[in-house]
């Protein structure tokens, strides 16, 4: 699988890729991700991305030809499933949308910023428009960041263990049961016995019912 | 304002916190963002920070003493308003959210690997439980990153124009309108005619009508 991102400030995604699953996922040969600039694209003299907004008003917006040649260079050189664009207005993520792309083969994604990207970018060349979550960031590269770790993780021979992603939270319909690990006693705190009790089926048992009472009270919504 | 994120994966969030806004609001004085290494804080002769879980299953747990260590330590040096575990079974964070907390003092982020973190690291220290959405990531380093990003632009002084974080998605009850910039027609796809008419009681009505039909396309819950 292909990852393909397009931003103004690829130094900031350095760190992030570079660890843990994705660097894993990269050295494996299972993830292959690509970070261009955007500014590389930019045919004005001071490699400008953004420009003044049509009808006035604050805040910079991003042109479509840096966009549109970086689009095209990649488009060349081979077919893609989606290009994504990161916007708060998209599609909530859910692990449904990260199941879906973590079988497709190549992806662009689009990371805005400023005041938005010139709406005809959205138009022509975005398949699918992604937000995290409702709230505001700088920009969509730690959205971008975050798209593909969910991505990532599902394809199978990322994790060291196959069976981890599929007993993740949200794969079933109940939020995961509190875990402990030892010491059994921390200053007084104490490990709940039944985990200790070696029952196994009890030890089912409880996790089952503290699982339900979780979301009853944290995520009825997921019961309904 | 000042976070402490606690992790096993310090590298991992170089890049994100060393560029672009939050940055600038560290170079401002305005933000102080300090990553802790998890590993400094365990006694053991492997530095490790996880055990299996009490009663079976797959998946690491990460362990109460390297956290209650270092979370111990920041508090002897200064009071904190917020001990925050980025969680998949968190509140899901919005931007009233990143409002409420971008008016605190002193912030710790925790953030959680493998299969979780010790309950009672959860029941003794924490204050808040947040999620950045419904979808499984490889730990908490990135939603802590998202958290940061989020508060950080809010603190007056951090935008370049302090109009900007108040005109921002969500703030408002409605999604943004289309953004359009030069060139005014690219390969024949236009601007619309309002934008370059000058006429600003149009482009406003305009604006507003765009608004209201993408909110209603998109997110009709925001209009209920």
């Amino acid at each position: 699988m292909r990852f393909d991102i397009i931003t103004v400030l690829p130094a900031l995604l350095e760190s992030p890729f570079a660890h843990s699953i994705l660097q894993r996922a990269q050295k494996k040969g299972i993830a292959e991700i690509v970070v261009h600039n955007l500014r590389d694209y930019s045919t004005s003299k001071q490699k400008s991305v953004d420009d003044y907004q049509y009808g006035g008003g604050s805040g910079m917006v991003m042109s479509i030809e840096p966009f549109a040649a970086c689009i095209e260079k990649l488009k060349a050189e081979r077919e893609y499933d989606e290009i994504i664009f990161m916007s708060p207005d998209g599609v909530t993520l859910n692990q449904s949308t990260a199941n879906e792309l973590s079988i497709k083969k190549n992806i662009i994604i689009l990371c805005g910023h400023y005041k938005g990207i010139d709406q005809r970018i959205r138009d022509i060349f975005v398949t699918r428009e992604i937000s995290v979550g409702d709230y505001v960031l700088s920009g969509g590269e730690l959205p971008a960041a975050i798209v593909v770790d969910a991505v990532v993780r599902l394809i199978p021979g990322v994790l060291n263990d196959e069976t981890s992603a599929l007993s993740d939270s949200f794969q079933g319909e109940l939020l995961d049961a509190p875990v402990y690990t030892r010491p059994a006693d921390w200053r007084g705190h104490k490990v709940p016995d039944v985990l200790l009790s070696g029952h196994e089926a009890k030890v089912n048992e409880w996790r089952h019912e503290q699982a339900l009472e979780r979301t009853r009270l944290r995520r009825p919504d997921l019961l309904e």
